[in-house]
């Protein structure tokens, strides 16, 4: 090879380095840029509350920077914050977790990096439902992962059922399954039935089972249940980042069964080393602000109740009532085949940014918006009044 | 299989998820044990400066802490950070490097994830030194990478020459290339020309280039070059961790090459989202604590002086002058076959904790022992005291 060829070949993204952009980011850039201008947007692009993070966390975060030093701590976690979420789980689910069983992880993504390695191998065949969380794929097929999407749609609530299961492990085995809910972008939740029953199902195909609980504590109709009330051979996946308002702390935690806590660890001290340990201190104090996030849950609410009845007044009446998290998922089929030109236009034209489909689904998604609704509830009227006069 | 059989083979962690841990994490527990007993430890074994972050880092916190909402922030990292570590390059380094290939991370462990997934496919062969840093190994292999060991000796100061660079890539060839200088264990450096010499090698023979700078800041007889200052085709890895005190805020950067931006920005989204707000914000604040780094920095100046005089003396006396960071590598094969249980028998009989060479050497480190000095002095001297009269 020539020296410049060589020099070229240097600098190229590696094929697994080629992964797909999240298109939300663009829908921020745009909104940004139409503010920057003066113009008015009303954020419902970004799935992070708009509220800040409670007082008491940050407090005592203020406490933890006055001690000094900020090291590290062990690979996972502090014993005070492990111990406090195995009373969590004590308390709200009556599921007994040894401590031992919990890692504190930076958000759920660094969760998703140690399972997915723990759990699969490179070449193995891992289940997640369309539309979903768009990072499930992009992190799974960066590990070496053959993704197989199992397409859902209103019918089941965007949920994946046994039958659906078993019909996808009959044409090629898989490996592994996961599943969110409430779910992102559908706002969609199974029932403690439906969860247990497809754990179940799982478990007798020999195929491994990762819940996505990251919004948990948001639900409007029917609880949350946690994967671990049906079994210990789980791993599960939760966050500090959404009901707790903790986005940008980066703090998480997973459970895992007591077989892959070794694995865990080991991964977590050479891949991470720690959680940020200000953000762990903090987090602790997140079970104390129960009075102020549950106010925040009652924004969510109210702007629910704002957006189910004003979106289908707009025009905007493909859509199911929200179970859970803080998202809309609307079919825009009948409104246009280009979802990301609706988008853009939507933006343009209201000031309303929302996430376009192909985020989520590669293979309906260019029918579908995601509308978040962390924000204000002035904020969802306005967005219901612009968006009927812009589609009326 | 039986009902029993998949439910075992659900709860067993993958190979490549069965990642060796860190020896030193045994010595920091038996060293907390002995301290539980009331037993006086002098802690030698642990790489992070005991000094507190500096106050005007933890100040800039608390003030962004009193914003409330503390959310995500793009990928690469809130803009002013990226441009301050540009100015960091341009005045220390005398180098331009556009604000668009600096990539804010999460410590250097993310940044080692984000380069290793754009530069390296599964299966490419990646060379390191031997002795170096265990993560580069564990992390490597977790991403389905070949490592190569090079291993090195005091001979060259434990640094990777272009003839041992081209030897080994004659034998079979090589994808990557991974050094550090200053270099952990060993605390050696390359000089400029040798680095620069080895970056030309590499380039030469078609091998990707990561320097990992994470020590920089850190050296005592000469300058910390930066891989930056001969190249633009190479990844520079660093982090706020070392010099800057800031372990536990996991926090750090990269400099990439321009073709490269876009895929570690797409990995970064998916893989992390961002790194901590309020560490980015602590983080830009770290360039104006010079004056206090300094200090801590003539600290471990003094420190070097009484190991480097009193471990002669005391009879480990098989060592490098130390170039950088703050370790000091004894060749202790004249007093031990087995550095595990002479680590071992130290701590008990001395309460001096360091850690055995295995964790960074599996050819040689039965014969090695690695000494941290980032302590104070008094415990450096009360270090040679003990050590002195137990070796006597």
């Amino acid at each position: 090879m020539s020296r410049e060829g060589i020099a070229r070949s240097l600098l190229t993204p590696t094929r697994r380095g080629s992964v797909a952009p999240f298109l939300v980011m663009d829908v921020m850039t745009a909104a940004a840029k139409a503010e920057a201008e003066g113009r008015s947007v009303i954020h419902m692009e970004v799935g992070q509350p708009a509220a800040p993070t409670p007082l008491v966390v940050r407090e005592a975060a203020a406490r933890a920077l006055m001690e000094g030093q900020i090291g590290y701590t062990l690979a996972l976690g502090i014993p005070e914050l492990r111990q406090q979420i195995a009373r969590y789980y004590a308390d709200a689910h009556g599921v007994a977790v040894p401590i031992e069983r919990i890692a504190v992880t930076m958000g759920s993504s660094s969760a998703f990096i140690l399972s997915f390695l723990a759990l699969f191998e490179a070449g193995d065949r891992v289940a997640i439902a369309s539309p979903g969380y768009p990072a499930y794929k992009n992190i799974l097929e960066a590990l070496g992962c053959e993704v197989v999407f199992i397409e859902t749609t209103a019918a089941t609530r965007y949920a994946i059922t046994p039958d659906m299961l078993a019909a996808e492990h009959a044409k090629k085995p898989l490996n592994g399954l996961l599943v969110a809910s409430p779910g992102n972008p559908t706002g969609t939740m199974m029932t403690p039935q439906a969860l247990s029953a497809l754990i179940g199902a799982a478990r007798d195909l020999g195929i491994r089972f990762i819940s996505d609980e990251i919004y948990h504590g948001l639900s409007y109709d029917m609880p949350c249940a946690t994967a671990l009330e049906t079994s210990n051979d789980v791993v599960v996946i939760n966050s500090f980042s959404k009901y707790y308002c903790m986005t940008g702390w980066r703090i998480g935690w997973m459970v895992v069964p007591e077989t892959l806590v070794r694995s865990i660890e080991c991964l977590a001290q050479n891949l991470f080393i720690s959680a940020p340990k200000l953000s762990q201190v903090a987090a602790l104090a997140a079970f104390e602000a129960t009075a102020d996030l549950e106010l925040i849950k009652a924004g969510y609410a109210a702007n629910r109740k704002v957006l189910l009845e004003g979106l289908p007044k707009a025009g905007l009446d493909r859509l199911l009532p929200v179970d859970g998290a803080f998202y809309i998922y609307a079919d825009v089929g009948h409104l246009t085949n280009d979802s990301l030109d609706f988008a853009r236009r939507m933006l343009a034209e209201t000031g309303v940014a929302a996430t376009p489909g192909p985020d989520f689904d590669p293979f309906n998604g260019m029918h579908a918006m995601r509308f978040s609704f962390a924000g204000s509830t002035p904020d969802m009227e306005e967005a219901v009044k612009r968006l009927t006069k812009w589609l009326g």
